[in-house]
């Protein structure tokens, strides 16, 4: 009796599932966008959306989150679209989150852990947390998770969605793909899968969180090394076979880290879509294209200030941390492309010898032996 | 005592490996190259690599094969590159085997089964076969394995060996990487991947010739489906998401014809890293595209005549193929890109259905269930 008691209770208007999507940057807003379409369609949520907005004034004097709610559209950050009437901008986090339970994070990662602060004691005990935050640190003791920070700062259950997922181009509706990785609570991924999904977006959801989740850091690792060979003008064939090791020691270097990680994943658009768009597209590649254009005399921060107008390059940096995690465990020889990636970047090696992997054959079969361990 | 006089035996001239190419076009004459670098430095191989040569009389009025022998150099099929002296072109299909027990198929698939017939009774019966050939036929009965047809009708055990390999990029030495797939015997494998490995070159053997196989044709189909992508202007994300879905449907398709074929070989050059490179560069996708252009208003047929100078379009027969394979077993539904793909280039749909799967999702978990039953 006490189960048909419950599941009436859904029906009820106080319990339907309320959003708030904590970032309004230009993925921020594509996800309130993707979001407010299913909430006003969908009886178990409830239709307002609300975005915490880091305020900011706007050259003509208004403020974003005003402009927001006026216009329905983030005109600094994804303008031309509209985000739907029923996503309200909001500038104070807390009142963001009154009420709600399903918890959407996409701030840049270094402002986790202050907005989690803020947070603790102030959201809803049966909360659910998702990340999309890609580009996570990985600390010589092991990858700072942002979901399990979240996780574990708010001691709520937290998903991450990742994929190939270029935010201008869903905007406009363009065909593309996802990937949710949750842990054990099978249930609240379907949740969040049907937050998220529309005819345009296909999200399909895997039992393996870091898997996905390590995806979205270390496919930039990658397209450092593509963009190299893209600067080489070594033609589609390389630039295939270097895309294909660095999948392959995405996965090998994350099983290592987690023995849960599954060899699935990486078919998942977090995983070979994603890449292929990042190395196809990406900053990451274009400023590796234009270091090796310059025989490496140029530096990246050089040309990251140049091609990227303040926008920063996450390879570089993700890949110095990957090393140090090699080097610290002695795996150095079992990741060729991933170190040298890193060798190359500093100057240590050329441009070139993206592509000398020969003497590195025997590791490689060392590397297949090391991840079967598991 | 038997051993050690078996493996003494192995050190006589006599009883070293000799190889012949059977073939001489684009593809068979950088086999010959690769082949030939290695026999001449490793003491297994006789240094001598026979290439029986399709023979024609060039317009200066020169027979192919004298010419090669000449000049060292396929002035037809793969002109500036010089394919070692130790490459012998015979235009005599019997006297170019002779003595040989390591046969390369390089030849178009449909010449297969001629030169099989002419070779039974004339071959060393302890002679070994690998197939370098991309695009069998799928019959409804199931595919029309080239290797299974060299290794039926000669009684040999026939390898295969796929990959990105882009001829003309490798003949330039840049760098690339292969997969041999094998049945049981791993010893031949390894003498096989010793045969083609260079520094530029890297090979690895996996258990699995099906797999190999299969993905060597399956890539077309996706290729066709990533040239209308970039035809309709959705840019890479999109693009990626269907070249991922393309891998999993070669995949799932793959395991149900045959339950031997491995998830691990799609991670291999031959699945993602072949795929990255035909979605890239290949004749297929470039065809796809022109025919989105016309918004499906020119046949590919007319548009394979304008483009292609003769040379063919294997993706629109081999999806008309595998169309006939799931139409006969009803797997249409499990199977939305290969079908759509079909069904747009004969002008069922438009272009633009490629990108139109949302009412597949649900198709696409069946798809999951089912080959998870294997």
């Amino acid at each position: 009796m006490g189960g048909v008691t419950e599941a009436g209770a859904m029906e009820n208007a106080e319990e339907l599932f309320r959003v708030a999507v904590i970032g309004s940057g230009n993925w921020g807003s594509v996800a309130a966008k993707l979001i407010a379409s299913n909430t006003v369609k969908q009886s178990m949520f409830h239709d307002e959306v609300r975005m915490w907005v880091f305020e900011e004034t706007l050259p003509n004097g208004r403020k974003l989150s005003e402009t927001i709610n006026q216009e329905n559209e983030n005109v600094k950050y994804l303008p031309g679209i509209k985000l739907g009437s029923n996503v309200v901008a909001d500038p104070d986090l807390l009142n963001s989150v009154k009420e709600v339970n399903m918890l959407v994070f996409v701030t840049p990662h270094q402002f986790v852990e202050g907005i989690c602060k803020r947070l603790v004691g102030n959201i809803r005990p049966d909360a659910e947390a998702i990340s999309l935050i890609k580009g996570m640190e990985v600390k010589t003791e092991g990858p700072c998770m942002i979901s399990k920070l979240i996780s574990e700062m708010l001691s709520v259950n937290c998903c991450v969605l990742m994929g190939a997922n270029i935010a201008n181009e869903i905007a406009v509706e363009k065909f593309s793909e996802a990937t949710i990785g949750y842990r054990q609570d099978k249930e609240a991924a379907q949740r969040w899968a049907r937050l998220f999904s529309t005819p345009y977006f296909l999200v399909s959801a895997v039992p393996d969180v870091e898997g996905v989740e390590l995806c979205g850091t270390l496919k930039n690792v990658v397209a450092i090394a593509a963009g190299l060979v893209d600067g080489l003008d070594m033609g589609n064939n390389t630039k295939a076979a270097i895309m294909r090791i660095g999948l392959r020691e995405m996965k090998a270097f994350s099983k290592l880290l987690f023995s849960s990680v599954k060899d699935s994943t990486f078919f998942e658009s977090c995983g070979v879509a994603d890449l292929i768009t990042t190395c196809l597209g990406g900053r990451n590649r274009r400023v590796a294209e234009a270091f090796a254009r310059s025989g490496g005399k140029r530096s990246f921060d050089e040309l990251e200030t140049e091609l990227l107008q303040g926008q920063k390059l996450q390879g570089v940096s993700t890949a110095k941390e990957v090393y140090e995690v090699l080097r610290n465990r002695g795996w150095q020889s079992l990741f060729p492309l991933f170190t040298t990636v890193h060798e190359i970047s500093i100057g240590l090696l050329p441009p070139t010898a993206i592509v000398e992997y020969s003497e590195h054959a025997r590791n490689l079969n060392l590397l297949q032996g090391a991840v079967q361990l598991h």
